[in-house]
């Protein structure tokens, strides 16, 4: 389409349709025959990407801590004082109310959500013991987040994403009426899948609003706290607003390299109120000795600080951005105008989102694995996998080479065209 | 008291306990103004015996798993197949029952354990909905299993322990005629802390005994099943034995290399029945994405097969021998024949058990603590930490020198002879 100003395929003629279907057809056939495996459906990096971090290998310089502990050995169950240093820097949250896990940040969202579930938090009732508990889940979202609260028998209410964040009147509404709502999921900075970036406004509201629940909780998942790639947004700071509300106990933070050394291998971190954190420890302390303090330490001598972090990210940043470049423009060359998608240009992050045709994303995910490109399962983004739209579909242009993406993305805009043809046909 | 035959301080008279006591007395006097500080509370190991494993830090000699699988990514939840295969040898388990895990096999125990207490097993009621659910517990045993209960409100019933492991006949009878009895925790090997092992005997009969309850579970922790120091005791096979007799779900092995590479940063293991492993592999699947494949890589590439690490468990032998030496040899010497304790001489693992006369366990650990020797709290090897006849202490040998443990073995025996001596002049 270019740049040249054209009519919206959606207000094509019955007869234009049945020509252009024929001609997307054949460009469809054309890709199905080169017998493409092209994978563009989970948020992993590509070989090149980890290359850049290979240094964490062959990075531990000594076994022993800055307070002269033995790494190798038993005990440290919080985490080594230069880790939670490192992390207090890069994310401007004081040591005391940090936690330093294992290899998975996921994990500890897990055994939080466990710990409410069996013991409940500052006294409430565990949750396991209520009728029934509900989170706030805004869509799209991270399908793993979603999954949790699946396998714990979380009822999932699907609050609908705004460009600064989620739809808050309706939170606002929602949990100042049922007190059977107990939390909401966030990704605060370059949300999965859109890219969305919280306003102040929004982190504001969340962090003061009123609650039926007095053990409501923020799961403040920053998985992209630090992963700028056009430009760097600022996230307001959440523990200091809810402090302020009185509401110091309403936040889990959390953290990991999982994207800025190795998604296999990295640290991560759970952050909190230091009441949360004495309540987190008492349980974890039993669950655990301890998580890898090598690994920890290893961590913080390929760093050294918090800007060797943010230098780093600049590097994987110089990795990431042709490869959004290229999504983004195809995305504009080929569907731009066409009425057929929308999508919003994510400035970090791992992923971009598209929403297709009404009623389309499932079949051009279908039509795309079908000639070899597997992408994100439609639907994966919304709680249930129920996209009532079925429209949103998660690009994830990490994992391939850049060559490999452009006949991706190519493919891709086709199939998104063909299933939006077909469906317009269909209601003709 | 040397090697000739003496009279057992137990048959003093009230004269000959007076003068005992004095010159105990003056002993241990002569020992605090020493102001010793030495640990023998923890299964630590020391430094020089974590110095024979520095190699693994420089093992890994590539980051591609033998199947071609980049192990810095995402991705296989339950274990590269060079581990599993590694492990599967050494320990005779079936590749398809292994799942390895992080850092800690207490965190799988503990895990597996809110899975029971969450989800239930099998189509069993989750644990976590009965009025009251059971384990026992054979003790001496280990706390921090005992704490595991505790945290979940699990009740413990306390089994004695013999030679040849727990006492099956009330085992039996216990498990035939409560339903509410859920499991058993068992060290099947050199038994933290008396280093029992069990007989073949003792083991058919976990396998093969009727249980009320469909989903009774034996969580069998063989911490130290290739922790050999005098000989190498063999453990029947419980997969192979449960699986004759129908009952090829009842067990969750657990292993680590915890006390064969780094207590901080080795790699566990829980292996199952097919079947109980896809149940873990379910949630565990929604837990996390995987765990520290690099170090998994580490490992295999250090000791590179099974054999290579019973080599190695004979390079730590000969580190531990000789403390074990100092410990056995000094109880002898010191306290053989007085009446005032009893002990048993493990042939592997990490522990000394002693039982002091009765009603001194608690006073003989405050005369250490209080003379700068720190030992394991008393009563903390029984469930609720209630030794009934306050009589065990657990012996952790092996983080103190040789000459640190002669002297606080020295202290200890000193200990135990004072608190004896002054609870039979209390009942004179």
């Amino acid at each position: 389409m270019g740049g040249i100003e054209v009519a919206a395929i959606t207000s094509y003629s019955k007869e234009q349709l049945i020509a252009l279907q024929k001609e997307l057809s054949a460009e469809y056939e054309a890709f199905k025959a080169r017998n493409l495996v092209l994978d563009m459906s989970r948020g992993k990096p590509a070989g090149s990407q980890l290359d850049v971090t290979n240094g964490v290998l062959d990075a531990l310089e000594s076994y022993i801590t800055e307070d002269g502990l033995d790494a190798r050995n038993y005990g440290v169950l919080d985490g080594i004082p230069e880790a939670k240093k490192l992390f207090s820097d890069l994310l401007n949250i004081p040591k005391e109310k940090i936690i330093i896990g294992g290899n998975s940040s996921l994990n500890l969202m897990y055994d939080t959500m466990v710990r409410l579930m069996l013991f409940g938090t500052q006294g409430n009732t565990p949750w396991s013991k209520l009728p029934v508990v509900k989170f706030l889940c805004p869509s799209p979202g991270y399908d793993r987040h979603f999954a949790i609260c699946e396998d714990l028998g979380i009822e999932m209410i699907t609050i609908p994403m705004k460009e600064d964040g989620p739809d808050m009147e309706l939170v606002e509404d929602l949990v100042a009426n049922d007190a059977s709502i107990k939390g909401i999921w966030c990704v605060p900075l370059y949300s999965n899948p859109q890219g969305v970036c919280y306003s102040d406004d929004v982190v504001a509201r969340l962090a003061t609003m009123k609650t039926a629940a007095d053990d409501f909780r923020i799961f403040w998942d920053n998985a992209y706290g630090v992963h700028h790639i056009y430009g760097e947004k600022k996230l307001a700071d959440i523990f200091e607003l809810t402090e302020k509300a009185g509401n110091a106990n309403r936040v889990y933070y959390f953290f990991s390299t999982s994207k800025i050394t190795f998604p296999g291998a990295g640290v991560s971190l759970i952050a909190s109120s230091e009441s949360n954190v004495a309540e987190i420890k008492k349980h974890m302390g039993v669950q655990t000795i301890g998580h890898d303090k090598l690994n920890q330490l290893r961590t913080v001598h390929y760093f050294q600080n918090a800007e060797g972090v943010r230098v780093h990210m600049k590097k994987l940043a110089e990795e990431l951005k042709p490869k959004f470049d290229i999504v983004l423009k195809t995305l504009d060359k080929e569907l731009e105008g066409t009425g057929l998608a929308t999508w919003t240009k994510p400035l970090g992050g791992y992923f971009v989102a598209i929403d297709t045709y009404e009623g389309c994303a499932k079949e051009t995910v279908a039509l795309a694995k079908a000639a070899g490109v597997t992408m994100t399962g439609a639907g994966a983004t919304f709680p249930y996998k129920k996209d009532l739209h079925d429209r949103n579909i998660r690009i994830a242009p990490t994992y391939p080479t850049a060559e490999e993406l452009q006949i991706a993305m190519d493919l891709f805009c086709v199939c998104v065209k063909l299933a939006g043809v077909n469906k317009l046909l269909e209601n003709k």
